[in-house]
C-alpha cells in the first residue's frame, strides 16, 4: 500500500481552511476529492499543520495511501488537472515510506507573516497581508519579540477551542524585520498552537504603536490566561512556508 | 486653477486598462470619478503611462486640475474614499505647478516584468505573473537583452495600433534575474512604445528556451517589421513601477 507525499501551495482566499467542514470548499477536501477523482479511492489526508480561513501556504505538506500504486508523475499531473482553478496546487510528489506522517513525523514548522504599513489601502496585497496605517517601530518589537523565544506555557497566545493536549511549546525563532514599507516576521518552531502565531503578531503589533512596552509582552505570556492578549492578527497576512522532517 | 499630481497603484486584473473604454471599468474612469465625486468638477486626468488590460502598476503617476483649491489632505482621503474597493488606489498626492504634465514632463519610465519558472500552475500569484514551464536560461536571456538596450527603430516590438509618432526610442536598461524560480525583467527608458516591454519579454522568453539565438533577436530588431516580432508576453506580469520627472 504505497504511500504519498505531496507538498501544496494555496491561496487561502479561496478557502474555509486546511480541514474540511460542513459548507464551503477546504483544502483537504480539495485535494481528497482530487485523488478520488483519478484514483477511483477513498482516501483520508494528513497535514503537517491545519491553517485558518484565509491563511496562505508557500508549502504544505501532506500525505496519503493509496491501495494501488500510481507512478508519481501521473499521482502530481492528475491532481492538478482535478485541482485546477482550486486555488490550490500540488508543487510537488514523492512516494514515500509508509513510516513518514505529514503531521508526526514532522520537526519543524516555519510560517511567515506580511504586515503593509501604510496608509493607503491594498491593491495588489489585498487578502495577502495585513494593513496597518499607524507607523510601527519594527526594533521594538522585534525585541519584545525575544520574551516570546524559548520553551514556554502559550496559554495567552492560544485559541479558545485549540486541541493540543498542552499549552507548553518550544517557539525556536521568532524574528521581525522591516523592508521599506512592508514588515516581515518568521517563526519556527517543531509545533504551534492554534493562532499562536497571529496572537502573538496582534499583540507585537501594539508595540510597535508604543501601546505596549517590551515588558508587557512578557506579563501577558507569564499570565498564561487567553484574557491577557493583546490582539489576534487577521489571516490575511499568514503562509505556512516550509515542514521539515 | 490649481492641478494635482497623484500617484496610483492598481491590480491591473480589475481594469480595462489605463484609458477609458466603452465598456468596462478603467482606471481613468475611476479616477475621474472620484474627482468628480468630492469636487463636483468634470475632470480629464492625464498619466504617465497608458497601460493595458491586466496590467498593474506600483506607482503610476497622473495630474489633473480643479477649478476650486482643495486641501492636499482633503484629496488623498476623499479619492481613496471613493476609489475604495475599485482595485485602485491612491498612495500619494501633491499640488504642483501648472507646467507639471504627468506624461510631457516624464523623463523616464520603469517597468518591472515578473516571471515564475515552474511546472505547477499559480495559486498565490495568479493574474501577477506570466507562468512558464519550459526552463529558462535567465542568463542567456539577460545577454540577448543587451542587444535591446540602446537607440534604435522599434518597429518589430511595437502594437499594430500604436500611436507613437515615431518607432525610433532610446532603451535605457533591460536586463533579466533570476531569483529562485522566479525571473524579473527590468526596463527603463524615457518612454515606451505601445506593447514593447511585453514585445521584448514574449521575445527573450524564446531565447531561454533555447529556440531563439542571440542574434535571432538582433536580426528581428533589426528588420523592423512586426512579423519578425517572437512572441508578446501576456499582460499578468507587467508592472508599471516608475515616473521620474
Amino acid at each position: 500500500m504505497p504511500r504519498y507525499r505531496v507538498t501544496l501551495e494555496y491561496d487561502g482566499s479561496h478557502f474555509v481552511g486546511w480541514q474540511a467542514q460542513t459548507t464551503g470548499n477546504s483544502v483537504q477536501s480539495t485535494l481528497e476529492k482530487a485523488i478520488t477523482a483519478f484514483s477511483g479511492e477513498q482516501v483520508r489526508v494528513h497535514a503537517a499543520g491545519r491553517t485558518d480561513a484565509g491563511v496562505h501556504a508557500l508549502a504544505m505538506v501532506a500525505h496519503f495511501d493509496l491501495e494501488r500504486p500510481f507512478e508519481i508523475i501521473r499521482v502530481l499531473g492528475a491532481l492538478n488537472f482535478y485541482m485546477r482553478e482550486s486555488g490550490a496546487i500540488v508543487i510537488d510528489a514523492q512516494e514515500v515510506d509508509p513510516s513518514f506522517h505529514a503531521r508526526f513525523s514532522c520537526v519543524r514548522r516555519t510560517y511567515l507573516y506580511r504586515l503593509i504599513n501604510r496608509k493607503a489601502p491594498l491593491t495588489l496585497d489585498l487578502g495577502k497581508a495585513w494593513h496597518v496605517i499607524a507607523p510601527l517601530d519594527a526594533e521594538a518589537m522585534h525585541e519584545a519579540a525575544q520574551h516570546l523565544v524559548g520553551h514556554h506555557d502559550f496559554t495567552t497566545f492560544r485559541h479558545a477551542q485549540c486541541q493540543s493536549k498542552s499549552p507548553m511549546k518550544t517557539l525556536d525563532h521568532l524574528s521581525v524585520e522591516r523592508e521599506g514599507n512592508e514588515i516581515f516576521f518568521h517563526a519556527f518552531a517543531r509545533s504551534f498552537l492554534h493562532h499562536q502565531v497571529r496572537s502573538m503578531v496582534g499583540t507585537l503589533k501594539l508595540v510597535g504603536e508604543g501601546k505596549w512596552s517590551a515588558d508587557q509582552v512578557k506579563a501577558a505570556l507569564e499570565a498564561r490566561d487567553r484574557q491577557a492578549l493583546g490582539l489576534n492578527a487577521p489571516p490575511d497576512g499568514l503562509y505556512f512556508v516550509a515542514a521539515d522532517y
